[in-house]
């Protein structure tokens, strides 16, 4: 095996350089503990040091995201590839990682909603809903859907993760989760967002460990 | 249910008007055909229309990837949501899709290598890298250390997408990789990249509907 290359293979000091680099260049000062954490590893996923312009979170979001995990909450994701980027070796209490996505209902039901699969798959979310830590990296559909089921009366998460990508709805639909206010959120406004900075987000608050 | 918000819901829709956004707002003027393809589904996935500026391809790149798929060529991933991003139904040999990172084996090789478990899996990936697609959608290592199998006389992969992102190693190994050209490559140059990213490039390789 040739070694000729020169560059780093420890993956911890990867790490550890890598958020040297993040602390050095983003400007984090509207963020403190958890919250710093978060949008640290944001940053990490996503490769972007000007991202903190566009993330807003409530005052309550961390602890109450924090608090839920160490209890077992349930962690409830729009996308498979969200579900897959949660480091379960992070996991406070083996939190459950639910993605309803494949489940053989969802295209029926998304044909009687009138919507998306996203949206439909929340559907099979709601015994899980009270108390949950839910994650939406991929689908503006699913953000708006959850805002819809809330009107009508389904149970409350105990914080949203809101960041679903794109130019279709995931503007307006982020801007709808922080409008809203009814539950303690995380959002990154704009087109930015998906599935590795949403999973990122969740490892942050899972575990201090950098 | 409570419809009360207007959003679009219809899944074809969403996607027929983001792809117009894209190719309103993106110069996409440098590419054509199935590369121009892939730079909109990557745009897509991200969020980002100034992404056109970092993409550098090979030109066999996307005849070299689309044949590949055609014949049946695998797909070896780096991470597990590259893995997860590719949409099954697009691909049109029923190819098989490949992550090594969870080879119980893999642990133990990183610790003789000397290298990450990304870097160490793609070990596992030698029988299968006869002209396979390539998709690094998360670690530079991984990108570095093919291009030292390669050195040590690996067989080559019809084509290798290199899009990893991050801070450190990201930048020089997709450099390194476009600069080598001993295979069709795809990268972005730069921090940004990741699994999404990746993904949507095998998906708009694999498969012309938009």
């Amino acid at each position: 095996m040739s070694n000729a290359r020169d560059y780093i293979r420890e993956g911890a000091e990867i790490y550890r350089r890598s958020f040297a680099i993040i602390r050095s260049e983003a400007d984090l000062s509207r963020f403190s503990g958890a919250a710093e954490r978060v949008v640290v590893r944001m940053i990490h996923a996503c490769g972007m040091t000007d991202l903190p312009r566009d993330v807003e979170l409530s005052p309550d979001f961390a602890e109450a995201a924090e608090e839920a995990l160490k209890r077992g909450a349930p962690i409830l994701c729009d996308a498979k590839m969200v579900a897959n980027g949660i480091t379960r070796s992070r996991l406070p209490a083996d939190n459950a990682v639910i993605c309803t996505l494949d489940d053989p209902r969802v295209p029926a039901m998304a044909a009687e909603l009138g919507n998306t699969r996203s949206a439909a798959a929340m559907e099979l979310w709601r015994k899980h809903l009270e108390g949950s830590l839910l994650v939406v990296g991929n689908a503006p559909t699913a953000l708006f859907h959850l805002l819809d089921m809330l009107d009508a009366g389904a149970p409350k998460p105990a914080a949203v993760i809101g960041i679903p990508v794109g130019f279709i709805g995931a503007a307006e639909s982020k801007d709808a989760l922080a409008r809203d206010g009814r539950v303690p959120y995380l959002v990154v406004h704009g087109r930015r967002g998906g599935s590795a900075m949403a999973a990122a987000a969740v490892n942050a608050l899972a575990n201090p460990i950098e």
